[in-house]
């Protein structure tokens, strides 16, 4: 991403960056300092939704909306709600709507304040329907709390742990997703069992893509999709290299994933 | 793997090959047609020790030896209980021991038929005490039974898949294995969440292998390793490929593996 002049915005809007994304044909608003700054984590996300996508896709957690948006930017017919519960990280999300570089695109997407954690009428209630999506993406507070320790309060909201974390999330996207609609997430390694036990009996034809810093070390975050009332069993799919084993040049993969050129999952 | 003029054996011996692994250094006596032949998958198990143990393994489903015999191979210090449920395959773990070749490895090693489901009082009746191994290594009958359809009564007994597999040779490797002792474990990848889960509480610093036939293909095999009593959270380790890109090479990596010169793990 390339830092770019503030766009206008809002005199109260705080301090913040203006990011471009996929080679700069998206852009996103978010906080300078504090909050959740959106990356790389962001753009493997959304490239686990196929190329050919052309529905509407739930962003669960969705910050400033950088892979509601990726998504959109991939897919040229895909719609998107972007749904985050912290107000102050919802109107960065409308901020980078509201973007003069977002213009091709924001007619396709929507934020909406909601807690994903709710549960049956009140998730209706707060504008989630159920069935109403053909795919939810999302990226939970995954960092535990004893990993960081930080005074920013936006900062600790977004990475704090909680029991039951995955099991909510996941009940909701079995909710709100149609049958046989997807869900992919972006996590911990440390947290597939969690992911693939809150997917039980909910969602099948699980895949799992570990993604590596290089070739010889440990993954650093695991991507699983599955099919909703799917029942097929899980595979585990050859892994994402983030860098080539010397240097600190991208691996070919990766940059073609990072610029939106290239799905996860090569579909 | 390659096969030998048989050596002497009981007359009574069903029909059977001798294979050479680890490029002639041990020695596998195995039934000609069905049961459950050795090759790869005991090879990839057995590397998952490191190459500095020196202690007591135990091998739970041990067929004819393979896996266990491979330690020994690789680590001269190690000894080795073969743990065999069916009469005949341990019958065949037994003339492996006796064949010539395997002379230098046969005095530390012992065959044991009993199964490793057993719990409590019964298992260490079986020969199997509590805390009496600083490793475990496993190859459950891991074919779902929906894969095979086969009337060959080893065979089958070797690949059903029953509920709670996992859960009762974890748990009993969680019995006879020192704290801090080692646990790895061949499976298929769907059976990931079924490992996992039989671990918890029991076994940590859980580390994850995807063994892949090529380096675009969906992994076929998993090994997990892990330590009794351990609190450290799953590591997805970088995989391993047995076949280059294109062609019918091996791998480099998968070929030292398979010959008993480097450790899964690189330890």
């Amino acid at each position: 991403m390339i830092s770019a002049a503030p766009a206008a915005l809002a005199p109260d809007t705080p301090a913040h960056t203006v990011d471009a994304f996929h080679r700069g044909r998206f852009w996103l608003v978010q906080p300078k300092q504090g909050g959740h700054r959106a990356g790389m984590d962001a753009m493997m996300l959304a490239a686990a939704v196929p190329s050919s996508f052309c529905g509407r896709v739930a962003d669960f957690g969705a910050g400033a909306g950088a892979a509601g948006l990726a998504v959109l930017s991939r897919c040229p017919t895909a719609k998107t709600v972007l749904v985050e519960r912290a107000p102050e990280m919802a109107a960065f999300a409308a901020a980078s709507l509201a973007h003069p570089g977002n213009a091709h695109l924001s007619d396709r997407a929507t934020v909406l304040v909601a807690d994903v954690t709710a549960s049956g009428q009140a998730r209706a209630k707060a504008g989630l329907a159920d069935h109403g999506f053909d795919f939810v993406i999302m990226n939970p507070p995954f960092n535990a709390a004893r990993d960081r320790a930080t005074p920013d309060r936006l900062r600790r909201e977004a990475h704090v742990m909680e029991d039951g974390l995955f099991e909510s999330w996941i009940r909701s996207a079995a909710a709100v997703v149609r049958p046989r609609g997807g869900l992919a997430i972006i996590a911990r390694p440390e947290q597939l069992a969690a992911i693939l036990n809150a997917m039980t009996g909910r969602f099948g034809d699980a895949e799992l893509l570990a993604v590596h810093p290089r070739p010889d070390a440990a993954a650093i975050r695991i991507v699983v999709r599955a099919a909703h009332g799917a029942r097929g069993r899980l595979a585990i799919r050859p892994p994402l290299m983030l860098h080539a084993q010397s240097g600190n040049a991208p691996d070919g993969r990766s940059e073609m994933i990072a610029n939106g050129l290239a799905s996860l999952f090569g579909d």
